[in-house]
């Protein structure tokens, strides 16, 4: 069993209108030194696999087909276990 | 300038349908090997300060106050630069 965490993060030059709006919070309840605030995912998977070569290449695959949508978005994983 | 990485996880003992519902969608194209996967967020914040303790606390704050639901959620974070 192999544990991977999935990161997808929006790119630098894409707006992130739901970071800004939390950003906005902060500063209106006191928080004034965030500058800035992005928002990303973070997911956990569990994988029913021991061979590690194999199981990199399967999460590279599904980050590119369904967890991230690569046009607007970045991701990086890792394994574990 | 100190960068904060937040995660803010759904509790285990808590119900999460979206990972669910992707959970489903690897399985359909054929990612059979997804015992589980649960989704969280993952926020970058930029603060303008230099004194990490402070920040430390402050970065524990926002959590509390509007980062994430403690009812619900765990979260956790790292100082860098």
């Amino acid at each position: 069993m192999l544990k991977a965490k999935v990161y997808v993060t929006i790119k630098q030059s894409v707006l992130d209108p739901q970071g800004v709006a939390v950003q906005g919070a902060l500063h209106s309840i006191g928080y004034k030194e965030v500058e800035s605030l992005r928002i990303g995912k973070y997911m956990e998977l569990e994988l029913n696999t021991d061979n590690r070569d194999e199981a990199e290449q399967r999460v590279k695959e599904m980050c590119e087909k369904l967890l991230a949508n690569t046009v607007v978005e970045n991701y990086r994983y890792e394994l574990e276990g």
